[in-house]
């Protein structure tokens, strides 16, 4: 199992990544930054482990599994916090954690 | 300037850096490793920058274009590199590479 | 030319990136997080260019003297902002900011 | 909790991260490549995983602690791939890996 088995979970990964990249620098140019705190917060976090996520699944990891466990949590509760805000960038963010939580939790069954 | 803008480009460096990471994986399965030694150390520090331009794209930094054009350079060394060899990894990430250097080099334009 | 050769610009990227992943995440929980969103997204491009910069140099990398140049600049910008806060984590983050920064551009030449 | 209180740690996986990628670079140079295969191959998943701790430990992040119990079982591997051979890129390698794996566990506790 490797590259071409895990893609679409590699992927969502990756998109996650940049998604959350982006919303954490969206964040700090809003109105109200410190509502936005806890979201820039998670963002950070969030695109770390998805972006190791996708590379042990690249290399066709043994380990890629369990990361995807821990990574499935962490795009979950990035969603959740993302979620509360109305801004674009925010419910993108949002979205894209929830199918790439999905995505990792299949890879971790 | 920022994430949608620079979309194509950032896509193109994540999947560069999740094809190189693969790439290197499989040369170490081969049966002739040696051959493959130019290839593995390409494929590393591809995937290093191009992962590191995405992230910059994605938070649409005012340094993102001069990172593109070194990112334009490795890409194109490594799919250079590659593009030696006949096993299927190797074709698909000269081939990534070659599309990734092409996009970098517009950003950094 | 590598690893050993290189080891104090690497050690100071490496330190740097932890230090702005902290310093970002410690600007989230400060009162005035609106004061802070500047210094919050310099960390986040600082600690994406310096853990780069480490892994070329560590790799040996012809292409490390590059990256080193574009790494001294937004350690430098990232320095420079962090340098206007008083908090302790601004001011520790400026002080390695500017080190690495130092080493970068010795790197570079 | 967070970056001072698990500074030894994240120092630990830094540098465990710098070697591997020193270690996994220099294996593509020497004369047995193949022999090197394994070595290569854990270097690339370790370097990865230690720098995603390094990050969530340097944010504060809650979910640090289940990443270092990860953390530490491919350190662990890796430092015993990397004993089997000579080079002094490997026995160096072996070393620290062992030392992270160390720290990473009490993390995990």
């Amino acid at each position: 199992m490797g590259y071409h088995e895990w893609k679409s979970c590699i992927d969502a990964c990756l998109q996650c990544a940049a998604v959350c990249n982006h919303c954490a620098s969206s964040c700090t140019k809003e109105e109200d930054v410190k509502m936005m705190a806890g979201c820039i917060e998670m963002d950070m976090q969030c695109a770390a482990v998805c972006y190791a996520s996708a590379q042990l699944m690249s290399m066709g990891s043994p380990h890629a599994k369990q990361l995807c466990s821990i990574c499935a949590d962490i795009c979950e509760a990035c969603g959740n916090e993302c979620g509360k805000h109305q801004t674009e960038h925010c419910q993108e963010c949002a979205r894209i954690c929830k199918e790439c939580a999905e995505e990792c939790r299949k890879m971790a069954a």
